[in-house]
């Protein structure tokens, strides 16, 4: 099918260089998506997004479904004419979303019964229902509604949810093949096994076999600790194809990004560029600044002197912690461009290490400046 | 003093085309300004603002006083660079406010003393005082504390207040022309008496008589009905003089500015633009409109076909319902940016209009599309 092109190996780890191409752009890999959980990058217009550097946002099926539901979106011509956004969007399923937000949920091999979180409404969906409101949303790339385990996890639970997710992806795999999707839309497939290195095993095989467009580590980052997050991303990524790009699902925080695209992983999304946005705290190059906090009162420098975004240009830690403490929107937006620009420029010059072959050096060199505190 | 030049009389109205020329930049009259009470015009980006073709803007010295304090906008080399707006700034005093917001305060002629509004602790500062505190945030055009009377408003209080305004506008004009500030400050009278046609006569002969860079009409849009409101404006405007710049202070509604832009007003400031769109109204070529509604569900052209702003040209009024309708922050910063669009792009035909002397058919045409409804 070839939509990725894998462009250079990293010489010291399984850190990697290429290109997923979509039909409505090209997206460089190592690459993070900021996320558009409600077609909306929260308080960012697209264009802030775009100038960010963000080559693909993310967006939620589930959200979309309830609110504004699909009759808007499909009357508005899809998701990218209705939030005014003209570069690839991935849609999750939502699968994660129906499990921890949804009310009353009933899963069986046929699909998922739930309550909306937000009117209580009763909704049931089968695997081929979420395919086809992705289908319908006109999403770039396309993740299966799977069924999804929580940490920690027991064992016949992991298994069931994974044999589940195995067949959900079968049945979503044909019914994309059996339409006209596949022209213009990709599916990809997800692995998931909670902690399980046999169960991700098989279901990596599995999902090989019946063949996706890209393949995802789905279930990390559910509330499990680094150091079972990190090795469980390594031996996951190793499962899978070298020809196709790996996303791994709600992943994560700066580190994470760094330690895991060492791990061979191509794609990230997490809401913590906006959500920690929102609360005043900024990621800088020498860690995490709460903005509100006495220091900043009378400190005229930038968030961080390394950073190139239009907060840093232009506004001091004094000013927006003022806005902060005044509750002035703008601050919280200001935060929010500023973290997007912090994540898609760590990607860029991740991906400029490796194109350079000094991954190792710019993941310690990184690593040891983000926890200085300086 | 020569700050205000008169381009143009409209020849059937005291409307008139002019230029208020500041250390910061010119401003082309009659002109709204976009109020950032706190140091930012709510949910916007200085840089917004300035795209939405602001020349000037208004702030509190009040609000800035309290929040974020002088010694953290002085240490920060003024309020144009706290705030990153390097435009012409016009300063309130903050009378208003203390009037409004502030809690248990005592005017005497000395000054005024107030609790806070935000923490309650007792402040009392003089004329003097207040002028020194513009005179610090470095704003272009400073406003005197004047002594505002409520509506409505006893005759006694309102000769009372009317005699306290002229007594401390001209300490605080002595204090001004004492100072450094004239060289590239400039300093208002303001003109009050509440609705007593003798008593604002009195009043703005006084204040020419101590003569300022130009002149307000303090006192109105307190309450008052627009019945009440634009004769008074009508009258006060005819007291002044023809070679300084005329400040309508905290006027008003789209109606109100062409109203009294007739009656030969120059300057406008309102926190409607803003204050309406969080509140997901939007200004249009043909009237208010409720975005939240549910007409806009399934309407996919945008807020007003008339308009050239960010928000009109990439997002449908679907797109925004759903936004306020998920409370997304993103939704209240595109309707407050296409009111203060709308605001400036009225202001812009309206001098249009006087320059090429037809202002009575553009404010008629203006009125009746605006009040139709369509």
């Amino acid at each position: 099918m070839g939509h990725y092109t894998l462009i250079k190996k990293d010489k010291d780890s399984r850190a990697r260089l290429g290109k997923v191409a979509t039909a409505r752009g090209v997206i460089d890999t190592p690459a993070f998506m900021p996320v558009g959980t409600q077609a909306t990058v929260k308080s960012l217009s697209p264009c802030e997004v775009a100038e960010c550097g963000a080559q693909i946002i993310l967006s939620n099926a589930y959200h979309l479904f309830l609110r504004p539901g699909m009759e808007v979106i499909t009357r508005a011509g899809g998701l990218h004419k209705f939030m005014s956004w003209n570069k690839p969007v991935l849609t999750d399923s939502g699968g994660y979303q129906i499990f921890s937000l949804a009310l009353l949920r009933k899963v069986s091999d046929q699909g998922v019964e739930f309550q909306s979180h937000i009117d209580g409404f009763k909704h049931f969906l089968t695997p081929e229902d979420v395919l086809g409101i992705q289908r319908d949303l006109g999403s770039d790339i396309i993740m299966p509604l799977d069924d999804v385990a929580h940490y920690p996890c027991e064992r016949d639970f992991a298994e069931q949810a994974m044999k589940r997710t195995v067949m959900w992806a079968k049945r979503q795999r044909d019914a994309f093949l059996a339409s006209e999707m596949p022209a213009k839309q990709q599916l990809f497939g997800i692995v998931q096994g909670a902690t399980y290195t046999d169960l991700r095993k098989e279901c990596a095989e599995r999902m090989i076999e019946i063949g996706f467009e890209g393949y995802a580590l789905g279930g990390l980052s559910v509330g499990e600790p680094k150091d079972v997050m990190y090795p469980m991303a390594e031996f996951t990524a190793a499962l899978l194809p070298e020809d196709k790009p790996r996303y791994m699902m709600g992943v994560g925080l700066p580190e994470d990004l760094v330690e895991c695209a060492g791990h061979g992983v191509d794609m990230f999304d997490c809401v913590a560029p906006t959500r920690y946005g929102r609360n005043g705290t900024a990621f800088t190059s020498t860690g995490r600044l709460a903005v509100r906090n006495a220091p900043s009162t009378f400190d005229f420098g930038p968030l961080d002197a390394d950073c190139g975004c239009y907060t840093c240009r232009n506004f001091t830690r004094s000013y927006l912690r003022h806005l902060f403490n005044t509750n002035e929107t703008l601050g919280l937006k200001l935060l929010s461009l500023h973290n997007v620009y912090f994540y898609l420029d760590l990607m860029r010059r991740l991906r400029q290490a490796i194109a350079e072959d000094r991954f190792a050096a710019f993941k310690k060199e990184f690593l040891t400046k983000y926890t200085s505190g300086a």
